[in-house]
C-alpha cells in the first residue's frame, strides 16, 4: 500500500481515487442481484455518474465502469459530456423536466433513455413535429418520494399517451421506473415494490429500479421481468445508504481517500485555546497540528465538534481541535507526537499504510450522510487516479 | 432590477454575481479606514480572493478589485493565476508553509508578499543559495489563535533573522502581521491589538492586520503608522462576520444571488410525506415545488430543517420541505400557489424583483457562517457575473 506516490507536488490537499475499487463494487453488485442465483434474464444496470461521479471525477469513473451496460447522468450537459468522454453505451438522462425536445435529438447524445417525470414534459413530447427514435422515454413513478413522477391515480393513463408515441415510432420505447424514499428499510422496501407492481400490473415495457441502498440491503428483491434496468450510485464508489453499516462491512471497497498534509505542529500549553473563537481549549500540554484543508475545499466545516482523523502514514486517529477554517483545519497531536511538518493526514478512506477511516465515520460526525460529503467537494480540490490509464 | 436576465439557458442553478457590490464594499471598506478621518497615512489593502474570491469566481472578482492595492491568496498556484489573469499589483500568499523557496523566485509571480508562519520556512529562507528580490516577507504573530505564527518567547528572535535577510538584500523587506481570532468582540479585539503592539515594540517594519469583522465592527480602531497594509475578505463580497448583523445591515451590498428553477409543482394530500426517510409531511392539502438544485451543487444538505427560500419574481418566502436531495429540493408553496415551473427560486440573495434573503440567514438555518455558504459552492454551479466588461 503506497497511496502517498499518488499526490500533488505543492502541500494542497487532494482525493486519491481508487479505480480497481470501483470496478470491484461493479462486480460486486452484479453477483448479488437476485439473477445471479437463478437462471432468469439477468438485469442491466445504469451506473449513475451524477455529481461528477458522486465526486470521483466523471473521466476517471468511466473508465472503471466498462462493465456497467449504462451510465446516468442529472442534466443534459453530461449526456454530451460522457459522449465528448468517448462513452458509446446508453445514457439515462434522469430527469427531463423543463428540457426542450429538440435538444434531445441531437445526433451527439447517441442512445439516449430520458425520465419522464412530469405532465408538462410529456405533453412537450406530444405535441413535438418530428420524432427521436434514439430515445427512450421512463415513465415515473411518484411512489412514497411523492417529490417527482405520476402518482396512482395518474400513472396508468401518463403511460400509455407515452406507449402510443412509441408505437407510433415518434420514441424508441416506453417503459417504468420507481425510485425507492425508504430502501434501507426492508419493509417500507417491500411496500414500495407491491405499490410499483400494482400500478404497472397489465402495462406493457421494460421497468427500471433500484438505488444503492435496495441492492445492498438485506432483502433479496424480487427477481424482475426480462429487460429490467437497476439503477447503482453511492454503492459503486463504496460507500453504504444503510444507517449504521459501512461500505467495507458490506463488502464494498471505498474507492476515495480525502488527504491532506501536516503543516505545522506546535506546543500548545495546558489551558491556551486554539482558533478561532476559542473554540478548543488545551486541556493539558500538548500539540497542535495545522493541516491544510479547510471548509473551502468542501469539508463540512461543522466536522470539528466530533470529527477525527488519521494522523501520518500508519494513520494514527486523532481528534479535531477547534474550528475548522477556510483553508486548515487543527488536531490535538497529544504530548509525544511522532508526525511531524509535510507528513499525509486522512480525512477519510486508506491511510498510506493502509489504516481505514470510513467516509461514513466523518459523515456521521458531521450529522448527514456519505453521499454529501463525496460530492461537496469543490474544483479547488485535486482528484488523482490510480492506476493510470495503460 | 431584472437578475433574471443573468441565467442559463438550461433549468439549472447559477450564482448571479454583481460586480458593482464588490466595488462598493471595496470604497465602503476604505470610507471606514480609521485615516479616512484623518491626515495620517493612510493604509494599504489587500483584497482577500482565496477559495476563488470566497466562490465568486477569481476571474470575475479581479475586474471589480482596480481600487484595491494588492490582492491575497492561499497557494503559489493562485499567485499564477492572478498574473495570467492580468493582475499587476502586488500579491499576498497567506503562509509560505511548506514551500521551496526557489518558486517564489518565478519571475511571474512578479511582486510577491509572503507570510511566515514557521520556523522550518525562515530556515528554508536563511539557507537559499540566491536572493528573492521581489519578495517581502511578513512574519506571522500567533496571537490568541494560536494555530500559526511565532508566539510571544520567539517573536523577536525570528524577526530579526528575517530583517537581516532583508538588511542583506536576499528579501525585499521585512514585516509583521497579525491575523485577529476574535475581531467580532470589541474587548477581545483591543486585547488582541495590544499584545501584537508589545510583541513588535521597538522592531522596524511596517504591519499589517485585519480581517473583515475587525474593519466592520463597531471599535474605531487605532491609527495606524505609516505603511501599514490592511486586509479585507467576507465582507468585500458583501457579507458580515459579525454575529447577528447582516451584510447588508452594515451598509455592504452583497455580491452573490443564488438561483435555481422551480421544476415541478404538485399537490399533495393533508398527512402525504414527501421525500426520503418520511421527512415531511403535509400537514393540510398543499402544494409541493421541486426545485432543481441540491447538496450535489454545494448547498448543505441539512439547510432543509430551518431554511427558506424566495419563489418567484417576487420573491415570496416559503419554507423547504423534506430532506435537501444531490440535485433538487422540495418547497411547501402552500394551498394557492402563484408560482409554476420554470420560475426562479432565490436560495439568498435578491429576488428578481428585488427581495433580499441574506446569506446569514441561510448560514445560521444551518448552523455555520456565511462565508461557508458562499466557498462550498462546487464547480457544478455556473457564476454568470454581471454588468458584462466592456
Amino acid at each position: 500500500m503506497t497511496l502517498a506516490i499518488h499526490a500533488p507536488t505543492d502541500y494542497g490537499p487532494w482525493a486519491s481515487i481508487d479505480l480497481t475499487a470501483i470496478t470491484h463494487n461493479l462486480a460486486w453488485m452484479r453477483r448479488r442481484m437476485p439473477h445471479a442465483r437463478s437462471n432468469a434474464h439477468p438485469p442491466r444496470l445504469w451506473a449513475v455518474v451524477k455529481a461528477d461521479a458522486y465526486g470521483h471525477g466523471l473521466h476517471h469513473a468511466l473508465g472503471a465502469l466498462g462493465a456497467s451496460d449504462g451510465v446516468a447522468v442529472a442534466t443534459l450537459g453530461d449526456v454530451l459530456r460522457v459522449r465528448e468522454l468517448g462513452w458509446h453505451r446508453p445514457v439515462l438522462l434522469l430527469s427531463a423536466a423543463g428540457l426542450d425536445p429538440s435538444a434531445l435529438g441531437d445526433p451527439a447524445c447517441g442512445e439516449l433513455h430520458i425520465v419522464i417525470d412530469d405532465n408538462a414534459t410529456l405533453q412537450r413530447l406530444e405535441h413535438m413535429p418530428f420524432s427521436l427514435p434514439r430515445v427512450h422515454a421512463w415513465l415515473r413513478y411518484a411512489g412514497h418520494l411523492q417529490s417527482q413522477g405520476f402518482d396512482d391515480t395518474g400513472y396508468p393513463h401518463a403511460f400509455w399517451r407515452l406507449q402510443a408515441l412509441a408505437q407510433n415510432g415518434r420514441l424508441a420505447a416506453a417503459g417504468h421506473l420507481h425510485h425507492y424514499a425508504m430502501a434501507e428499510d426492508a419493509q417500507a422496501l417491500a411496500t414500495e415494490q407491491q405499490a410499483f407492481a400494482r400500478v404497472t400490473a397489465g402495462l406493457p415495457g421494460p421497468h427500471s429500479t433500484g438505488n444503492s441502498a435496495a441492492l445492498c440491503g438485506v432483502a433479496p428483491g424480487p427477481i424482475h421481468p426480462a429487460g429490467h434496468w437497476l439503477r447503482c450510485g453511492l454503492a459503486l464508489y463504496g460507500a453504504s445508504a444503510l444507517p449504521g453499516r459501512t461500505g467495507a462491512q458490506l463488502g464494498l471497497r471505498p474507492a476515495m481517500s480525502l488527504h491532506a498534509r501536516l503543516l505545522v505542529v506546535r506546543r500548545v500549553a495546558a489551558g491556551q485555546s486554539v482558533g478561532y473563537g476559542d473554540s478548543y481549549r488545551a486541556a493539558q500540554d500538548t500539540h497542535i497540528g495545522v493541516v491544510g484543508i479547510g471548509y473551502g475545499h468542501g469539508l463540512p466545516r461543522n466536522l470539528w465538534r466530533h470529527g477525527q482523523l488519521l494522523a501520518g502514514k500508519a494513520g494514527r486517529p486523532v481528534p479535531l481541535a477547534g474550528r475548522v477554517a477556510m483553508d486548515c483545519l487543527t488536531v490535538d497531536l497529544g504530548s509525544h507526537p511522532t508526525e511531524k511538518a509535510g507528513d499525509i493526514i486522512t480525512l477519510w478512506g486508506q491511510s498510506p499504510a493502509g489504516a481505514a477511516l470510513p467516509v461514513e465515520a466523518a459523515a456521521q460526525a458531521c450529522d448527514t450522510i456519505a453521499a454529501e460529503m463525496l460530492t461537496c467537494l469543490t474544483a479547488r480540490l485535486p482528484l488523482l487516479a490510480y492506476p493510470k490509464a495503460a
